[in-house]
Formats: structure tokens, C-alpha cells, sequence
């Protein structure tokens, strides 16, 4: 096992951009930071980034600056469409998922991976109404909570990031190691309603959600 | 309904403060933010706030200037402890409560506000380690995933804040909105183990985080 920082632990770096959702950084961060890693966060520049909703998160390394990792994390958002176009983000991606031990998305994320042609032929999973972009990226999309393709793991919407990660730590420091972030973060979710999937939500939901989204709006 | 907001939407505060833990945050104001409400960070200066775990988060808002809120969130984490006797902090908590039409805390949240005396005699709920403090706070502790005892409503440890703000939501926008926001954020929880819970975690997990919890040291 490669090790990038001074005390033995592995690094792990989120790749911050302009629109992310800022459950999808912060749910497996909270969850990975606990294992045996170091976490930084990257981004074009070190000004606080702004996510889909107005949270300001001030990023620890550049892009151009930031060392290789040992786990590569991307989440999602709306602001994906606009990082696709980023070279700068992309080759980023590709550089470092060469080098890292585990590539990670969540949710919209994998578009970006996909985009920079990581998940060609791999399967792979993302948010439920992005998966026939995923498709024409030229990932095999699985509806799945997450799916490993290692080494990459791949969560779909927004929340499935927690569920990833605990994963990830599973696979990286073994099952008692997740379990006691488990039970630390107290993740023992009692949704108060089964809205969490189309196959469950009720059809207007599903319908609303569908006629909104971005990935859809041509077809609704 | 009162309504602070100039497009007649209600108006969220999320308190911030050095050492919280980043998901009590993140994981409720990614569901309310996506309500019918405009949300702010609140701290007690518009400095970068670090989080337990190297997060840095920009408030909105000072304690100072934050107008009246209609909804005040409270994470918790191990910066609890320093807050707990932070007055201008407390004093926020306080003063907003009382003008705020429901207030709500995750995990250790909870011991800032029973702290404040918001939570004398009523039932409420935190991270499961902290139970005890919470009723030396002169709260009830209730062993459930989040209390409401209005308007107050409280969160069991980090991740039981979604499944508060899901509710907190139904409350005030009604249950297809928070079915809305449910399926958007994909929340199908499927934990790859069932340790989110003391109940059904390996008895050795449940050890090892009791014997280094700062509530439980002594007993330890």
C-alpha cells in the first residue's frame, strides 16, 4: 500500500468545484476523515467555492499543488455541467486517478469521471436521473446504491455518498473500522417517509422531479 | 406564519462554530435549503469557521446582525464544549429560539440549547453518548432518532439530522415536499453494515467508542 503522508496514513483528496452539492463532499468526508487518512480538499484555486446552495467551503490545495493521492473522491452537482468543459478539473482527474489506489464519485460525479474517459466499459452508477448520460459517457450504468468497478466505486444520488464511503473504509481498513464510524456518526437512518428511489417515491414525485431535471428536460 | 424573507419565504439559521461537525450541518440544510426557505450560516464572526475535522466553512451572518430567524438549526460536535460557555453564542441561541416559529439541533446541538435552558422539561434526544449529559442538562433524553417536542425538535447523533430536516420539512411545507427533497437527494439509505446503532453494533464497537468518548472518560 502506497502512503503519501509523513505519519503512514493515506491521503484522501474531494475535488471541489463551482456548483457542487455540498451533502455529496460532506457526507463521505465525514465518514472517510475518521478512517486512517489524511483528507484535503482541491480546487482551481484557494478562494472558498461556492456549492449549488450558497455553502462556502475554502479549499486546502490546488489542483496544480495538490500531491498525488492515495484516494480520489468527486461529488456532484449541477455545477458538473460546467466542470465537464474544464480542462484544468479534468485532466486533474485523470492525472491523479492514474496514480491513486481508489477512484471514488458520488452522484453526478461520475459524469465528470466519465467524461474524462475513466469509467469507459466499467460499470457504474450515478444519480437517478443522470444514468443515460452516464450511458452515453460510455460507462455499463447499474441501478445499484453503489457499485464497485475497482478501482473505482461509483454512488448514486447525493446521500448514497455515505453509504459509499463507509465502503471504501471497509475496503481500505476493514469492516470493524467502518462499522465503528457507523456507529460513531450513528447512521442508523429511519427516513420518515420511502420517497428515497422512483421505484418507492410516489409517481408524482417522480413525475415532478423528472419533468425539472436537467438531464430530462428535452424529453418531458 | 411569520416570514422574514423578502419573497415571503421563511428564513433558516444555521448556527456555526469552531469544531462542529461538518454532516450535523451539511446533512439538514441540504434538505431545508431545498424547502420553501432561504437558509444562512450564523457565527460569531464572518471569518472561515473550522470544522472538528478541517473542513472550513464561511458564515453568511454575524450573532450580531443575523435578523430574526423563522427556523434555528444547532449542530453539534466537539467544539460543543467550548461553546457551552461561549455567552454570546448561548445568547443567540436564546434570543432567536424565542422569536423563531421551530428551533432544531443535531447530536450534541442538543447540549448547546439545553445549555441555553431551552430544553428544561422537554423530551429530546442526542447523540447516544451523550445521553446523560443531556439529562443532567435537565432535559428528558428520549432513546429515539429525533424528538419533537414543539417546537422544539431534536437529532440523535450526525446523520439523524437528515432524517430531522425531513421532517422538520413535512412540518412546515407538508409531506410532498419533503418527499420531493427525499427523492432528489436519493435518500434510500442501504448501510453496507447495521452498526448505526448501539443496539445492534458488535458489543466490542460499542466499547471501543464508549471507552474514548469525552462523555464517558471517567467511567471508562
Amino acid at each position: 500500500m502506497r502512503s503519501s503522508t509523513s505519519d503512514n496514513r493515506l491521503l484522501t483528496g474531494f475535488v471541489v468545484f463551482p456548483g457542487f452539492t455540498a451533502l455529496d463532499l460532506i457526507g463521505p468526508h465525514e465518514v472517510i476523515v475518521r478512517g486512517n487518512t489524511e483528507c484535503v480538499l482541491a480546487a482551481a484555486t484557494l478562494d472558498a467555492v461556492l456549492s449549488k446552495d450558497g455553502i462556502r467551503i475554502v479549499p486546502d490545495v490546488t489542483f496544480d499543488a495538490c500531491p498525488q493521492l492515495d484516494v480520489l473522491v468527486v461529488p456532484g452537482g449541477p455545477g458538473q455541467e460546467a466542470a465537464q468543459t474544464d480542462s484544468a478539473l479534468l485532466s486533474f482527474l485523470t492525472r491523479q486517478s492514474a496514480g491513486a489506489r481508489l477512484t471514488a464519485s458520488v452522484c453526478t460525479g461520475a459524469l465528470l469521471l466519465a467524461g474524462a474517459g475513466l469509467l469507459k466499459g466499467r460499470r457504474a452508477t450515478t444519480h437517478w436521473l443522470a444514468m443515460e448520460e452516464l450511458a452515453r459517457l460510455g460507462a455499463i450504468p447499474c441501478n445499484e446504491r453503489l457499485v464497485w468497478d475497482h478501482p473505482f466505486v461509483t454512488a448514486a444520488g447525493v446521500s448514497a455518498g455515505i453509504d459509499m464511503a463507509l465502503s471504501l473504509v471497509a475496503v481500505l481498513d476493514g469492516a470493524t473500522a467502518a462499522q465503528r464510524i457507523q456507529l460513531a456518526i450513528q447512521y442508523d437512518p429511519h427516513p420518515p417517509f420511502t420517497s428515497g428511489s422512483p421505484d418507492t417515491a410516489p409517481q408524482e414525485v417522480v413525475q415532478q422531479l423528472r419533468s425539472t431535471s436537467r438531464f430530462t428536460k428535452e424529453s418531458a
